[in-house]
């Protein structure tokens, strides 16, 4: 056994891998007697068919999105996630005006402005495009705002703290090759993004990332795109604030500088400590969080857990997650898993036991490009008090003696 | 232009990088004056609110998988997934006695036979264990039965005819870890699976492929796995024939030597040109479709597609797809797209003008041990008349000077 085994309870991978059948008796799992093996009630009737589009057991009807009153967004149910992909049906949802219906052979997409020639494109149009994307995360900007805001770490579950990022399999028409058939004028250095819902979503994107590796989105884990995701087509800017990913999008206007909508000055902007405003807060920083042990649940016994969580960066790919458990004092790499993408969710782990005593877990990601996430005060001071945007720090949480798993600083 | 474009329609992929929007204005685009741009009617009303588990467009309501009368399957609408990962309700399924609805805190998993222990799992022992998995492929070995008996190719769909595979990110505990707890007697060398349906659904599983990638899956695609794929849990074994991944599983018996089950004699197994019994045929073989166009489409207009499709191999990663659009003249490398990952879908393009001539598609992929997909004629021969499972066979749409796109040999 290492030092670290000493203070903490990792289980070192090298150990796992030659141990790792002993340690699991560390699970109270019960021998039976070969003659008591049960037949189920499920072996005596014929089962059902299935439907055309499925569904979830209804014994799984619990797990669902979390909707505030006032129902403008949809929390994923994080903690019962456990990889990269969130399903269609718990994938995170925000809006500010309501999730319109829209007929797909009704709606149009423009592209004009700065271009010499303005152009009309319909869904028929797009599907003719070579489809480009990938499997990626999409974090609305305000994830984890209440820890941001926050003196005291609330009771919370990871879904209430965590819920408003996701990770799918998106694809759609590189915005590139429409913007190059419409031609940019060379004093066009922007596009607003406008949405057809009924608040008028819109942003003002930089000409450098629409010809990068932006897209229009047409598809979504296999299926298209759902109402609550912008069907027929949202802007999908990998890596970028979830609002710029403008849904129900219907038009694309080239300008030659932003055009500083409500979107962009009222919300979804950050004030420096000196009171300058922040212009502006594109990426998505490097984050992570333990969600197997996570707020509100509980370790029933002592002995064997795997510790799992998610890490993520706008940037590019997760190089290195660490965990600890005794609230930072040391740290050990965890185990990152298959596949490790540019801007999508990452699944980490680490073995450990827990032998009764308090403890606390901690994540800590770092990025290709160097980039670490801060502690919950280094956070605080990058911004003026009540900024919640954008917020990264380093995730807390505290098991009790009688193991009880809750929200701290 | 090199020989090749005189002959096909293909666009070779440096010259569709270098003049890609040039290329493209092969697409009717209308232009618009701005001043005609249409404010549609979901920018007068407010949307509605999401529900806690989301669901598709009503305007997609058509897109579902086909079950057939005797309800045994269902078929995944595979031409408009268009990348790597199904969608939940649209994952392909296949069952004897219909699925069991189990309510997962009855449910019990049993190992037992040719062991030092008999052990009892639930799932709240197994929620303990590390979790394994990626995202991976699963195949009926069945997938395409009706162009292996037919000699005249019949006019489907994709769906139709290879609406038997998915690919999702499954996600469970490693079966290495449980038997290696129950502690296997020297003379166990298979395990009988077993799952709780009505009909005892079993099959006999080599030792060394469950103590390699085998799992306990529990996790698909972010949520449990559905009804209809085994809830609570089901044997995973990655790339290997669809019913061996047994459904609803509740007894691993170690055993000496295969049972010879119903599901294992009966069914699913192949007879060789000779007239004797192949033992046995687990690997999924290399095998790829084209998509994008497939049968029963139509190409509207001349000018340019993208062609993609989707490959597979259930021995490792894809590491090239050809494609031909003159019945296999000449062949030119598609593009493969990220994430190439072992035992998954893996999605591959090519751009393409149709001059508005009859043309033969096809794609034929190679995977990273060298296997290719045989011809129709080349697969018919390895096996005796009649033979219909594990067919891999280069698959053939002829488009028409109409445009239509139609199965053939």
């Amino acid at each position: 056994m290492s030092e670290h085994d000493k203070t903490t309870g990792f289980i070192p991978r090298r150990e796992f891998l030659k141990t790792g059948a002993s340690l699991l008796t560390a699970i109270a799992v019960p021998s039976v007697l070969a003659e008591n093996i049960k037949i189920p009630q499920s072996m005596l009737i014929p089962g059902e068919f299935d439907s055309p589009y499925g569904s979830p057991s209804t014994f799984e009807k619990d797990i669902t999105r979390v909707i505030p009153p006032h129902g403008n967004a949809a929390f994923t149910p994080i903690a019962n996630q456990r990889g990269i992909i969130t399903a269609p049906g718990l994938h995170f949802g925000a809006h500010h005006s309501g999730i319109p219906q829209i007929n797909p052979q009704q709606h149009e997409l423009y592209i004009h402005g700065l271009t010499e020639r303005a152009l009309r494109f319909n869904l028929n149009d797009l599907e003719r495009y070579p489809l480009q994307g990938g499997i990626m995360f999409l974090e609305c900007s305000g994830n984890t705002w209440s820890q941001a805001l926050s003196d005291k770490a609330a009771n919370k579950s990871a879904q209430d703290l965590y819920g408003l990022v996701s990770g799918s399999e998106w694809l759609g028409v590189p915005v590139k090759l429409l913007l190059e058939e419409a031609s940019i004028k060379p004093e066009g250095k922007w596009v607003i993004a406008e949405g057809s819902d009924a608040g008028t979503h819109a942003r003002s994107i930089p000409l450098e990332k629409l010809m990068d590796d932006a897209i229009i989105a047409l598809y979504q884990n296999g299926e298209r795109l759902r109402p609550a995701q912008g069907y027929p087509m949202r802007l999908f800017l990998p890596g970028w604030e979830g609002n710029m990913n403008v849904k129900w999008l219907r038009r694309l206007e080239v300008v030659d500088q932003p055009a500083y909508t409500k979107d962009e000055s009222r919300a979804y902007t950050e004030t420096l400590p000196d009171g300058t405003i922040e212009q502006f807060s594109f990426y998505m920083d490097v984050k992570s969080v333990i969600t197997h042990p996570s707020g509100q649940q509980k370790l029933q016994e002592r002995g064997f857990y795997e510790i799992s969580g998610l890490a993520w960066s706008g940037k590019g790919k997760i190089t290195k997650v660490e965990v600890s458990d005794n609230g930072g004092i040391t740290w050990l790499n965890a185990e990152l898993h298959s596949p490790i993408l540019s801007k999508s969710l990452t699944k980490f782990s680490m073995p450990w036991h827990w032998r009764g005593k308090a403890a606390k877990l901690q994540s800590r990601a770092t990025d290709e490009f160097g980039n670490v996430q801060p502690t919950h005060t280094a956070w605080k001071a990058q911004y003026f008090a009540g900024s919640y945007n954008h917020y990264n720090a380093i995730q807390s949480w505290a098991i009790s003696e009688k193991g009880d798993v809750s929200n701290v600083f």
